[in-house]
């Protein structure tokens, strides 16, 4: 698989707010998927944020292996799947992660103001890509 | 999370052609997503069907723990959730096993007649599902 800097028309994709699914690893090592809001970061990293009492979050900071892929909105199997590591995870005590991910993708800030939640930052290490089943390299 | 089998509503809403997201483990054991047609059975297994040459067959070839979640068509924050572990591979010869993936989400059997593929089947060991931020019991 290749490795980052993606090429700009995926880059461009990416800052799209399309639907995701972030893979991570169960205690015993199985994986574990679930649909995930997620934000491309202009330094390269994916930002992400859950509620504290979700499972994956256990997992990543039990082992930071990540794989996130990202489906076309109206055309889903174009997809970027990068593998890597959540190399940052914070408390988004302010919840200022999930009001830039809600923004994203709704136009407007987080409505349930009482969670606890936190941010993860996934450092991208590698990546392929899908469209019309064939690879897209941009 | 609960066993199966899984709720009417969860069970109508699996099988619409909706996009979906496959879980599976590399070799070092990081987890790898990917996306892929999928086809719920009516005896509670899910087929999907892969080129012979994908990674997530050698994968799952190793390592049969998998993980799907389906995301809803128009409404991708509903999602479905299943772990379990593919328990029958075998190639798809005359295309079959594609061709009906194929028709589900195209209407069309597949066009490229000329690939060597593969159909597995997952046996549902576990489920999750969320609607709206919530979960979603049926």
């Amino acid at each position: 698989m290749p490795k980052p800097p993606l090429p700009p028309a995926l880059r461009e994709f990416l800052a799209q707010p399309n639907p995701s699914v972030i893979g991570s690893l169960d205690a015993d090592g199985a994986p574990h998927t679930a649909a995930t809001w997620y934000l491309w970061e202009d330094d390269g990293r994916v930002l992400v944020n859950m509620a504290d009492t979700r499972k994956r979050l256990e997992n990543l900071r039990r082992d930071p292996r990540v794989s996130l892929t990202v489906l076309g909105k109206d055309e889903w199997y174009r997809q970027v799947t990068m593998q890597g590591r959540m190399t940052t995870i914070e408390d988004d005590t302010d919840l200022e992660g999930i009001d830039r991910l809600s923004r994203h993708y709704t136009g407007e800030p987080y409505a349930r103001r009482e969670q606890r939640r936190v941010s993860g930052w996934i450092e991208v290490e590698s990546w392929y890509a899908w469209h019309g089943g064939r690879p897209w390299t941009g």
